[in-house]
C-alpha cells in the first residue's frame, strides 16, 4: 500500500467522518501530522463545538511525540494548547507537514485562528483539503502563503468536499438529514435493532440537532422519548408529521422539558430551524425525499423482524462507512 | 487517536483483509513496519499464492523508504526480493518495529522463510498477532526469540484469529464460505447487482475455490456461467444443489473448459474439496448453514428488486467491513 501524501490525508478524511453530525455548527474536520521522515505523528478530528479543532489538537499529540513533554496532555482548553505550543515549541514543527482536511480558519473565534498558529510555529508545508467557503473563517490559505507556508492541495478533493457538505447546507441555510436503523434484511419493526454504542451516537446527534421529525405512527407505536439521555444531552424541538392531532399525552416525548412539540401535517415547520434530523423508516423516507440532504442508516448485521424498506426504489452513494460497535453505519447521498 | 502499537497491528489486519478469499492455500496475512521514530514505512499484505509473504513485501517497500535504493522496487520474485535484502541491508533494519498478523513462517516453501529473513536482517521488535497452527511453517517465533528478536504477542488477538479463521478451517479439513450480493432493501434478483469491482472481485475469488455451490432454480434463471473470466482465471468445479438433474446444456457454465459439473441432491460430494465458495440467495442461505464458515456479503446502496433475504432470521457478527468500489462487502460469522 502507498504511504503518501493521499494516504495521509484519506486518515485524516476517515477521522472526521466518524465525528460526523456531531461538531454542528462547526464544520467535522481531520488533521494528520508526519514528522520530517514522513513518520506519523497525529490523526486527529474536531470533535464538538467549543472544543479544539482538529489541527490544535493534532499539534498537541505531534507536539508530545517529537518533545516527549507530557504537561502539553494535561490541557484541554483550545487557548490554553495554543499559548503553551506558542511558548514551548522550540522550532520542533519546523520539519513537519500537517494535512488538514479543511482549510485552517483565519479568524479567532471560540478558539484562536489555526492558520495563525501554523505560521507561528513555522510549520513549512499543508496540505489542504479543501478551501474554506465560510466568509468569516476563511482565507487562512492567504494568511499561511503570505508567511511562507508551502500550501498544496489534495487530490482527494471530492472525498473532502463530501465531509463538509453538512457544513456547507447548514451554513447556507440548513442541513437535513434521515437517519433509520435497520436490519440486513431491511426490517425496521419489532423491537430494538441498533447495539448501544450505535443509539448513543445517535443520542449524541439529537443532542446538536434543533429539530428532530417524526412520523405519528412511530409516535403512537414506539411511545418515544426522542431525548439524549444516553449522553446527558439536551433534547431537540420534535415535529410530529402527522395528519391527525390526537396522541396520547403520556407518551414520554411529550414530558420532556425545554422542548417544543409540533403536530402538523407539512414540513414548512423546518424553516426556522438549521440542524435537522429526520428518524423514520420507508414511509418517512418517502414522506421527507424532496428534503434530505444526507442519509444516514444503521445497519445491524441481524435478519429478522417483519418489514420496513422492503418495497423501497432508491440508489445511493456511499460516502463514508464504518463499523459502530457491532453495526455498520452508512453515510450517503441519494442519486435515484 | 492513539498511534501506538495496536494501531499498527490493526493496519496490517485490515490491508490482510482485502485480499480475503484469495491467498488459498496461504492465509491472509498483512504486516506493518514502523522505524526507529515509529514512522510508517510499510503496510503490505499477502495477495496470492506464489506471491512474497506480507512481512517480505513490508520490508522491500521499508528498505527502499530507509534506503533511497529504487532497484529493490523492481524485484517481484521473493527469493530475489530477499537476496537483495540480505547483500545490501546494510543494517538499515536494525531499530525498526514489525507487526505481522501471523506468527512469521519459519520453513522454506515456495518461498524462503520469513523468521530467518527477520533474524538475518537484524531485527530487534516483532508484534505477532497470532501463533501459527500449521506444523509445517511455524515456530518461527521460537527462531527469532533464539536469534535475540524480541517477540511480543498483539493484544489484537481476537481480531487476529478471525482474520486466519479461513485457513485454519482449510488447513484443517475444508473452509467454506456462502457468497451473496443484496440491495439495501434485502432483494438479490432484478438484474444485476453489484458493482463491476465486486464483481472482478468474486471472479478473483472464483479462481482460487476448487468448488462453486449454487442452487438449481438460479442455473435455470441466470444461466450463468460461473468463471473467473474478469480476472483470467481459472473456473472451479461446479456443483447444483437440485433434485431435478435436467438442465438445458446450453447454459454456458457447462461449456467451461476443464471443468467438472455435478448436478446432486445433496452436499455430500464437498468431501472432496478444500476451498469452497456457496453463491445464492435465501433458499441456498437456508440449505447450506449447518456447513458455512463464514458469510461474504457485497451490499449494494441500492433499493429495488422484489425479493431475496426479506424472510431471514439470522444473527451475524462482523469480522470485517470495508467499501468496494460502490459496494459494502461485509465478512461475517454467523451467531444465530
Amino acid at each position: 500500500m502507498l504511504i503518501d501524501d493521499d494516504f495521509f490525508m484519506s486518515l485524516a478524511i476517515d477521522e472526521a467522518w466518524k465525528y460526523q453530525g456531531l461538531t454542528y455548527p462547526n464544520p467535522a474536520v481531520g488533521c494528520t501530522i508526519v514528522g520530517e521522515n514522513k513518520e506519523l505523528l497525529a490523526i486527529e478530528a474536531h470533535k464538538c463545538a467549543g472544543m479544539p479543532h482538529a489541527e490544535v489538537l493534532a499539534l498537541q499529540s505531534a507536539y508530545f511525540k517529537l518533545t516527549n513533554d507530557a504537561k502539553i496532555l494535561d490541557l484541554v482548553d483550545s487557548s490554553e494548547i495554543h499559548n503553551y505550543l506558542l511558548l514551548h515549541h522550540n522550532n520542533c514543527f519546523k520539519n513537519i507537514s500537517l494535512y488538514s482536511t479543511l482549510e485552517p480558519c483565519s479568524h479567532i473565534g471560540k478558539t484562536p485562528s489555526c492558520a495563525s498558529l501554523i505560521c507561528s510555529l513555522g510549520i513549512k508545508e499543508v496540505f489542504v483539503g479543501v478551501r474554506d467557503a465560510n466568509i468569516v473563517a476563511s482565507d487562512g490559505a492567504s494568511m499561511m502563503l503570505e508567511n511562507k507556508v508551502d500550501v498544496k492541495y489534495t487530490t482527494l478533493q471530492k472525498r473532502a468536499k463530501d465531509l463538509i457538505l453538512p457544513f456547507e447546507r447548514f451554513n447556507k441555510d440548513q442541513f437535513v438529514f434521515f437517519k433509520w436503523a435497520q436490519r440486513l434484511n431491511a426490517t425496521t419493526d419489532t423491537g430494538v435493532i441498533s447495539s448501544q454504542s450505535s443509539r448513543q451516537k445517535v443520542h449524541a446527534m439529537r443532542d446538536v440537532c434543533d429539530l428532530l421529525i417524526i412520523g405519528g405512527n412511530t409516535v403512537r407505536e414506539d411511545r418515544p422519548t426522542l431525548d439524549a439521555r444516553l449522553v446527558d444531552g439536551k433534547a431537540p424541538d420534535v415535529l410530529i408529521l402527522s395528519r391527525g392531532v390526537e396522541f396520547d399525552r403520556e407518551i414520554p416525548l411529550f414530558s420532556v422539558p425545554s422542548r417544543e412539540v409540533y403536530i402538523e401535517d407539512s414540513l414548512k415547520r423546518i424553516k426556522n430551524y438549521k440542524n435537522i434530523m429526520i428518524e423514520g423508516s420507508f414511509n418517512m423516507f418517502e414522506l421527507t425525499k424532496d428534503i434530505v440532504d444526507i442519509y444516514l442508516c444503521f445497519l445491524a448485521p441481524t435478519m429478522g423482524g417483519v418489514s420496513g424498506f422492503e418495497d423501497a426504489k432508491a440508489g445511493f452513494e456511499i460516502l463514508y462507512t464504518n463499523q459502530e460497535d457491532k453495526d455498520i453505519m452508512l453515510w450517503m447521498k441519494r442519486e435515484i
